[in-house]
């Protein structure tokens, strides 16, 4: 999979791609992204990409030529799936989303900056608006770094053991159940009897349980349509 | 505001913090934002911090000592208002909370990594459980850099021009208005006559009217409660 990330500050996405999984996601093949600088596209000599926002008020807004300009010559080599922009009003990403993203080959990823990009961009250009939840971040660049860490982590090949994703919380609408790791007894405080019996058929029902009980507990709104047998 | 991080994986976070933003913030002394290499507190010389999880099953445990060893040591000068650890199960991040935690002296982030961190840290010492939204992600680290983000721009002082957060999304319980800046007409695609019109009166009820129109549309479940007048 191919992504592009246009960002007015380029510089906060050095290391999130650099480290880790998306890394190694990199230097196996499975994954490469780009980070461009906007600025590269700007029509003049200042390397402007913002402006005040017509109507006044507060915040600047970054302009259409160099997001359109960026945009034509980036999908030159080859059209994107998807041209995402990362905003607060966008559909919000959840687990399906990112498993339907893994599938794209080719991904465009807008991050906005300051009070936002101009909405002719969004009309005319953009295909899919994406918020990664119910909060307001700085810009849109570390909205881009958990899109692609989400949606990267789901190719094929990227997780060392591939199960490893397939029971993490969400991927069948239970939330996952509690670990442990050694010491057995930290301070007082023991491990389950059961994870230590051996029984794999117990343990099993156990935890399966324990993610009914979870999910009942603290994420009820994820129940409907589980499967909890 | 201090803000403790704590991380298997610290070079991950190099950048979200180095730049914009959140370097500003910390730049005016409001806001100081450390990341700890959790190897540090180690109980081994192989810097080891995760372990197979009992009862078997793909991926690793974080595990109970070097983390409490951690929160032990580092809470010596201050204790914590919240020692958060972040969890797809947690709570989920919405904006009240931001301006919740923005109030906050002293926080400690823990970003669990690999299959998630010995239950009885989180029983025992672990205050707050927050989740940025219903996906997973390789590891906490780009959840601690946005749930730091969306709190550290609330700080009074921060932001060069607070207007700018307060007419945000979901400040109001309502999505913003779309924005335009120059030219006035891009390839035939033209900025709202009511914005050019000056008449602040007129700009003012359009974006209202837009906002709800916009809500209505995208984010029906926000309305309830919101001040449509």
């Amino acid at each position: 999979m191919h992504i592009h990330i246009l960002s007015a500050v380029p510089e906060l996405l050095e290391s999130p791609f650099s480290h880790s999984i998306m890394k190694r996601a990199q230097d196996k093949g499975l994954l490469h992204v780009e980070v461009h600088n906007l600025r590269k596209w700007s029509l003049n000599k200042y390397k402007q990409i913002d402006d005040y926002q017509f109507g006044g008020g507060a915040g600047m807004v970054m302009m259409c030529e160099p997001l359109v300009n960026a945009i034509e010559t980036l999908q030159k080599d080859a059209p994107f799936d998807e041209i995402i922009f990362l905003t607060p009003d966008g559909d919000t990403l959840d687990q399906p989303m990112a498993n339907q993203l893994s599938l794209k080959k080719n991904l465009l990823i807008i991050c906005g900056h300051y009070k936002g990009i101009d909405q002719r961009v969004r009309d005319q250009f953009v295909t899919k608006e994406i918020s990664i939840g119910d909060y307001v971040l700085s810009g849109g660049e570390l909205a881009a770094a958990v899109l692609v860490d989400a949606v990267g982590r789901l190719i094929p090949g990227v997780l060392n053991n591939e199960t490893s994703a397939l029971t993490d919380s969400f991927q069948d609408k239970l939330l996952a159940p509690p670990v442990y790791t050694r010491p057995v007894d930290f301070r007082g405080w023991k491990v389950p009897d059961v994870l230590l019996s051996g029984n794999h058929r117990l343990i099993d029902d156990w935890r399966h349980q324990q993610s009914v009980e979870r999910t009942k507990k603290l994420r009820p709104d994820l129940l409907s349509g589980a499967d909890l047998m």
